[in-house]
């Protein structure tokens, strides 16, 4: 991908050189970024709301592989994963910070590709990218963003909240982006075998954009002001359905029921599952990456979202002591069971 | 280092595992600190005082080498260095987030050493680790934080608040760390052709310290706010005297003037310098690593802090079309120029 592009050598620039030009474009959206980029850290006014902060480190060969995944989405979708974990409780990003480390390997033409996916991000979103740091690595790229945001403190959504007999809702649809996931990876695997091979992307638009251009949820809070729905806990889908719905449950003291006939998977991902041999209710439970938000209601907002096509009621919380488990098309009965984080068993240095 | 020790592989705990394992001993110091690691963010209350926000990404090869730096120090100067550009603003680090990346090379009671020395750091300046991102990586370390600060609107104080004719002032010795750095250096390469020697640190405490263990100058603020001296401009030391010197005159748009014997150098330091035939001023201009505050104040403020022994006057700000010099003791003239940043052209992946 770079290979046919002129290349600049980040050493023609220095770091402050590469600094200046990538902060150059930098729009600032938010009155309460005072100061951004360029000082010894970024001044920030926040008074009179809570400041949320949460960061995210993505990692070349783990998180991400540059032989299927185009810079700028990378860069784009590494803005986003942090944003939605802002929106993850029920608050607004305002600003991140971005610090990346890269080999040689990378070019400035590299370098600025990436950011510039992290700019779009940051001019849909409205947030203002307000420093960091840029430095170089022995092996690969490493992208570290930390997201700021603001929200009255009532409005904070916990995972702690949910309370028993309360509505399990999950945004849009689960299991997209790891079906996106495989079909790159088969992909990859043909052509590897087969360099002259083209790639069979053809009618996987939505799951391929799914896993490489996700969106974060802001709209959904939108939404849910607008209904009048106050969600008593939330987090955001990043390591599948099970997991997530597991923190809510612990964090709570509380157990849950889910139905896997409420849970929204889209036709393309239905299908590519099937054509994957893989279950599709499987895909949504721990597929990950879905970047959806996962949130507990009041059942008297029940009459309020039912009818939303972006919102799915999918179960309820129940008392410790009933366990997590979904109740299958069939009637059966499963434990839930996390399997989320698995990259230790994998990856082997 | 770590071969000694009993081994737990990362793979038995799992990230949420690992994560409250690393996170079950963090005590917290601010009010602000609403609700620290264990959510998707955490949530900060700045009210009424401007949040600073700062972050820096190090990675193993280039910031650091494990071939003599411990974990634990490695862990608590990395703490360190975010604290220092916080401290830089003439602001109070409050609470930090910590990512880190690392290959399975790293067993369980190697990151605990490296967290450990976060946390002596954290609790020593009373800050909050407040949460991050624990995950893998193909290969080696990555170590990415970012610190939150605050600060009254006043008080804080920017690189390009300087004026002409102000006074250029430094806090503690310069050079040390870089000359820290030479002795482990030379004292690796000795162990690589010779494995059965013992390492030569005899009388090299001082400069060993400041490389391996050194502190933020927090206490250099609060000296200020006592002798009542409120800086115009400030700049931590990360990449050495003479490249900071740069920041503060080319953002307020000055010139400046700095006198060779004014430069605070330590005895240990020159002494070792002249040891390595190295130019005891050279270090203290590009070695960097110092985490000094350098800053200005107005003229009037010169009898206040004369007599500091942590503070030495190291000249004064000049119109911009003067330049910037440094004078000789020989009072030979020299303009200075910037030798921070060249990871870029000492390594190569």
């Amino acid at each position: 991908m770079l290979e046919n592009k002129s290349r600049t050598e980040i050493s023609e620039l220095g770091e402050f050189g590469l600094i200046d030009h990538l902060t150059k474009n930098i729009r600032l959206h938010h009155a309460s970024t005072e100061k951004g980029a360029g000082d010894d850290a970024a001044v920030l006014d926040h008074s009179g709301r809570k400041t949320i902060v949460t960061t995210d480190l993505l990692t070349e060969g783990i998180h991400f592989d540059l032989a299927y995944v185009p810079l700028r989405h990378l860069g784009y979708k590494s803005v986003i994963v942090n944003l939605s974990d802002v929106y993850a409780m029920n608050a607004t990003p305002t600003q991140i910070t971005v610090s990346i480390a890269f080999s040689n390997r990378f070019s400035l033409e590299a370098i600025e590709e990436l950011y510039s996916g992290m700019l779009l991000a940051c001019d849909k979103y409205k947030v203002d990218l307000a420093g960091g740091d840029t430095t170089s690595s022995q092996h690969g790229l490493v992208i570290s963003i930390t997201a700021l945001g603001t929200a009255a403190a009532d409005e904070i959504a916990y995972r702690d909240g949910a309370a028993e007999g309360e509505l399990i809702c999950v945004s849009g649809d689960l299991g997209a982006a790891y079906m996106g996931l495989q079909i790159l990876e088969r992909e990859k695997q043909v052509y590897l075998e087969n360099p002259a091979m083209q790639p069979d992307l053809q009618g996987k638009d939505y799951i391929l954009e799914r896993q490489l251009k996700p969106e974060a949820r802001g709209d959904v809070l939108e939404l849910l002001r607008a209904l009048e729905v106050k969600p008593t806990s939330m987090i955001d889908i990043s390591d599948g359905l099970a997991s997530e719905i597991l923190h809510i449950a612990t964090r709570s003291g509380l157990g849950c029921k889910l139905f896997e006939e409420k849970i929204p998977i889209d036709p393309m991902t239905y299908e590519s599952a099937r054509e994957f041999n893989l279950d599709p209710t499987v895909c949504a439970l721990s597929g990950g990456e879905d970047y959806e938000l996962l949130f507990t209601i009041a059942q008297k907002d029940y009459e309020k979202v039912k009818n939303q096509p972006d919102i799915s009621v999918i179960g309820h919380m129940t008392a410790k002591d009933e366990g997590c488990y979904l109740i299958s098309k069939s009637g059966q009965v499963h434990q839930i069971t996390a399997q989320g984080w698995d990259a230790f068993l994998k990856k082997k240095e």
